[in-house]
């Protein structure tokens, strides 16, 4: 089983309960901790994973960290900077 | 002047620049602690506010916490929950 090797889940457009049955699955394979990652409108969406894995789902989650940053992110229209968020669960 | 007085900023749906202007203003005037309180998809705006307020309005301020939980919220369709969000700046 790997140890000490974090997982990442980036939050995207999908319905939230894709991504917290991602997070279990990951947990529920023998991994410690997942880092979940969004940008923009999505960090909404990466709280409620978070919070839903942590209550309802996996027994002894806890939350290890959060950090906010802001990216800069280059499209057609030129660089425009993104706020970022990482939420760190361990088990 | 008033001293270790957390001052509390509630992320609506006004424009991001409103509540940026708000936390820039609560800090020139002396306080030294700012709470950016956000629930559901405001949580989104809530980062933007302090990521812009931290990076380009006023010096030396810095994130002291973050912290996620659920609340728990009654409507006209019954109890539900949501996601909240507060974020600590100090100056």
């Amino acid at each position: 089983m790997p140890e000490e090797e974090e997982q990442i889940i980036y939050i995207g457009k999908k319905p939230t309960m894709n991504y917290v049955l991602a997070a279990v699955t990951i947990f529920n394979n023998g991994f410690d901790e997942i880092a979940i990652k969004a940008r923009g409108r999505a960090i909404s969406r990466a709280v409620d994973v978070a919070e839903i894995v942590r209550n309802r789902f996996v027994d002894g989650v806890k939350l290890k960290d959060i950090k906010i940053s802001t990216e800069k992110v280059t499209n057609e229209r030129g660089e425009t900077s993104v706020s970022s968020m990482e939420i760190y669960l361990t088990k």
